[in-house]
């Protein structure tokens, strides 16, 4: 695993471009980037050249092709401490990863990725407060997995469970929505995290503008 | 893991339910099995005893509580080998797995799971017939790794891969949908699997009917 390649989307939309990047960040693991506007009129041939699915983020090591945030995450997880050490918490992460991988349609449909937006007036559906108090749930079930001083992630240090939700914290911000005390605080961790910041960085020296509204969370991601 | 117990919904329409319990089977794992009808009127109640998401499949080890497909298979991997040895099939088997457990909305949609029934005149959709393209492919990249004689399923013994598609290997059987030849082999593999086969009569002796044409994929499962 000398010569990794990440491909992406645009970072201003891409939650799922987001998560095994920042995975890699945090294991300090290099790699080279490889961005496809994904709304441009080659997005989907450009895509295909590297994606057996059609989809970003698509990780390329050397010969192997891994797709799929969660199964990049297992593939680095092979070497690299992705997840927490102690299996409770690792058995925890690993289904709370899960549940948002498959899972908050309609938090994700409603509040789509912008991280370099502020939004007012979105006013979410039953459904989707719904998934907002799940993913609350899921932060603090995480959290109460640890004493005090051992960081400010879900299991203390940054872990895989942090690299999925990290996204829907950005979105929450986006959006302003309205949460209790322990996820805003997660949600400001995120939020100043040096590698969050350097992305949405570049997400504003981006020059794609997608839509009038600048939704663009739902073409050719996984 | 001595005394494992996995919570499922009904097997005539849970195809997510049937993921786990497959590869449990297929594994040499003992387990007991909960049943939680989906649709009656207290499946919700139900289910919340079990599932912090409050949906099925939950695997329970203990006191250690494992939901969704996906994370039971990771769960289930630290100790049995649920995935292929070789390096390049895991990977291709986890992507596989992970492109399945988020994806395939339309095929999902239009085509049900339900396994005791056959099914005509179901048209699908450009995209869901795109997603069954899709899933053809990806079958045959699976069975592109392994030479002739190595077995059945996707890579030759059954992993975690087979876990995720069995159901929709099902679903194309349910629905008669037309299929190449090497696509049609992997269907009958799967359903004249001796598990599968036990599965399928479990649910034929299922008293809950659900909707009056047997729809029942959508409700309480990932």
């Amino acid at each position: 695993m000398s010569d990794l390649t990440l491909v992406i989307g645009n970072k201003a939309y891409s939650s799922w471009s987001l998560r095994p990047w920042l995975l890699l960040k945090h294991l300090g693991v290099a790699f080279e980037e490889i961005a496809i506007p994904l709304h441009a009129s080659d997005a989907v041939a450009q895509i295909a050249r590297y994606s057996p699915s059609g989809r970003v983020p698509v990780l390329l090591d050397g010969d192997e092709v891994v797709w799929e945030s969660l199964a990049i995450a297992e593939y680095l997880a092979e070497r690299y401490p992705v997840w927490p050490t102690e299996a409770h918490q690792r058995t925890l992460a690993r289904s709370a990863a899960s549940e948002m991988h498959a899972g908050f349609a309609a938090l994700r449909e409603e509040l789509p990725f912008n991280c370099r937006a502020r939004r007012s007036g979105v006013d979410p559906s039953l459904a989707a407060r719904a998934e907002i108090d799940r993913v609350v749930a899921l932060w603090m079930t995480c959290r109460q997995t640890i004493s005090g001083n051992e960081g400010p992630w879900l299991f203390g240090r940054f872990t895989g469970a942090d690299a999925m939700f990290a996204p829907v914290a950005l979105r929450f911000h986006t959006y302003g929505v309205f949460l209790p005390e322990g996820a805003r605080a997660y949600v400001a961790t995120v939020r100043q995290d040096f590698h969050v910041q350097a992305w949405i960085q570049a997400a504003r020296t981006e020059t794609g503008v997608i839509l009038a509204d600048e939704r663009g969370e739902q073409v050719g991601e996984a």
